[in-house]
């Protein structure tokens, strides 16, 4: 099929032709809206006009960046590996991804379950919203996740494959080399170079070599270690919550990478909504939530993973008989314990980007008060600083959460 | 074009088509002649009978192994990716690789280069033939080959389609998972199992925990670690070789790989061969030769890609102005002391997996008296042991000579 951007009335044809989409909406007469939070894509809510609950969402991705226009071109591929990410990871564990009804990759469109009363959750957390059952979920969801796309689950040949599917995620693999690794932490014209220019706290970011040469290393590490596919770009904005479920959406970034990525992006902006409470709201009992929650999620996602592991016999890595059962339970401790390692490294540069480099977070860029957010941003930068010179040398969440508290 | 296995006969017709053949042989009348030592694919020497002097190697891969026979199937595609590792390394840096005449991977054929007056290395080192140029050129061929194949000269796109071109190779990554890092160090079926019976050897190294959590380490780096484009299968048995010239024949083991792993090979082929003149024929002159050898290959391979990196300002790792000039020095030597040490441990575990694993090297598993035998076994396992616990502490070449030296 030749691929044709969609609107909200060509849309009606090309769903009517859907067999899923018509036993879904059944008879049911049905309508179109284009819904504006897409940065990258065009996305519609599909209604049925004769029952209003029962909806889908449709979301197309165009040939350039949606929020800036066809100057800035980006490929619509980035569709395809959003679509094979959503289906892979619904087909590991159903429970955290939005269900899909229909996907064509040469049209860049997926059709798939509308999350009608979940937010998306950094709105939630910068309202001090806890989300109890957070921490068991997505904790869940990333072990699941990494550990079944692994060469600890998957044979040899099965991950060749996996990786295959996904290695041509060439220009959305690179917009994170560019911008969470290199750019934001040198000058560099993507910056955000009005709150740049004179301001001291970029000046030692950007002249921090020792700092820099870490950042190297762990740009190294996203360039080149295969370890688990990645949904790539697990930020709160990427999360649909209520106080029951939590969902993971929007992988377009997907990729196979190294473990420690999506672990350190989520405690990446977990941390950067407790600088915002730090600042804004001082809310003593949400911080101090949110440290739990950071803690819960580390400490179930290590003991999920090796709950995995341990039902995992033969692997590419493992040869069942290769090893004597404690020296492999030595050794399986080691390995989580250097993902968390890794975690923590990442999320320190995922953190120092937001604050000077392009697309910063709401947490932070979005304080208005100049005072405050320069606040924000030295405590930013502060904890960034401890996650990326000390990550190699972590060996417990305590030692996370020592860092996060002393810092300011 | 559909596949057909050619024979001295049919292969004539089929050459008689090409070209670039053509053009090699004029109107000479050409023979084709197969050639024994195709462990995998067969070999045919094809002549002028107007001119012997003017002769090329047609290599075709069956699908299954050829010094099996048809009982051990194992994909022709294999040759796709020897195809494709000569000519990526040929443009590289012509010197070192047969010069490619024509290639066909539907007919899983290449035709190259008649390297009429090399020998395979590993006869001319067990005979105390001392190769001068070979340190220099091995140096250049793999630094060059590395160099130019990493994230540290290659733009993320450009690295991203090098992966795909090599990711499928997958039969043979397998076989390398399989017989290098696991078989070898377990009871296992494909072993060389009358000399593991009642070998206390044999159990010491099966039984030993410590070593064999290093080498799951090191199986793990081999599958996940995507640095540069390796040859895969580089030990002195795939080197023509004579006084002048160095020739690297034989990647069909071909992929994106870490980059100690070639080093280590070379490194574990030399050192094996150090070990047979330890035990057979006490040559302490051609010991010490080697020694110097592996100690140069080492240091001027560091010094080589350093310098090639040197000429490189950006690529997918390095935005030009990212970092100062020292602090960027300091980074570099450390890169590379980093490939040293994983080097060293891959050498470890393809040492060890020689004694008692599928396919032993001649200079260990060919001496005939069984008391020198084992000597040569026992100081194999206790050098590979050195390298394998001690190769992330390695910080330079002469802890590697000393580790050597001070065996037995």
């Amino acid at each position: 099929m030749e691929y044709k951007q969609l609107d909200k009335t060509t849309i009606i044809d090309y769903l009517e032709n859907i067999q899923s989409v018509r036993e879904f909406f059944l008879s049911d007469t049905i309508e179109a809206d284009e819904i504006g939070d897409g940065n990258l894509n065009f996305v519609y809510i599909v209604k049925s006009l004769d029952d209003p609950s029962k909806a889908l969402i449709v979301k197309q991705a165009v040939p350039y960046l949606r929020c800036v226009g066809e100057d800035f071109p980006l490929g619509r591929e980035r569709m395809t590996y959003e679509i094979r990410a959503l289906e892979k990871f619904y087909s590991i564990f159903p429970n955290f991804v939005p269900r899909i009804y229909h996907s064509n990759e040469d049209m860049s469109l997926v059709v798939m379950e509308f999350l009608d009363n979940h937010v998306i959750m950094r709105k939630g957390l910068i309202q001090s919203v806890k989300y109890v059952n957070f921490s068991e979920q997505i904790s869940t969801y990333m072990s699941a996740m990494l550990f079944y796309t692994s060469s600890l689950a998957l044979g040899s040949s099965e991950k060749r494959t996996l990786i295959d599917r996904f290695n041509s995620n060439t220009e959305l693999c690179k917009l994170t080399e560019d911008l969470v690794f290199s750019f934001a932490f040198m000058e560099h014209e993507t910056n955000d170079n009005e709150n740049v220019k004179d301001n001291p706290h970029a000046k030692k970011l950007f002249a921090d070599m020792e700092l820099k040469e870490k950042v190297l290393d762990l740009k190294y590490k996203f360039m080149t270690q295969n370890d688990a596919l990645l949904h790539g770009d697990l930020h709160t904005g990427s999360i649909m919550i209520n106080e029951e479920e939590t969902y993971v959406i929007d992988p377009e970034f997907a990729f196979v990478g190294p473990f420690g990525f999506d672990i350190g992006a989520l405690l990446a902006n977990l941390v950067n909504n407790y600088i915002h409470h730090c600042v804004v709201t001082k809310d003593e009992e949400f911080k101090e939530w949110l440290l739990e929650t950071i803690k819960e999620v580390l400490d179930k996602f290590s003991e999920k993973f090796l709950n995995f592991w341990s039902e995992h016999k033969d692997s590419a890595l493992l040869v069942d008989g290769y090893m004597q059962a404690n020296s492999l339970n030595n050794y399986k401790i080691r390995f989580v314990k250097n993902i968390l390692k890794d975690s923590v490294g990442f999320a320190g540069c995922k953190m120092a980007r937001r604050v000077y480099g392009v697309a910063g977070v709401e947490e932070i860029r979005g304080i208005e008060d100049i005072t405050l957010r320069h606040e924000a941003e030295a405590l930013c930068l502060e904890i960034a600083r401890e996650f990326i010179m000390k990550y190699e040398t972590i060996e417990s969440t305590d030692e996370i959460l020592e860092i996060i508290r002393n810092a300011g």
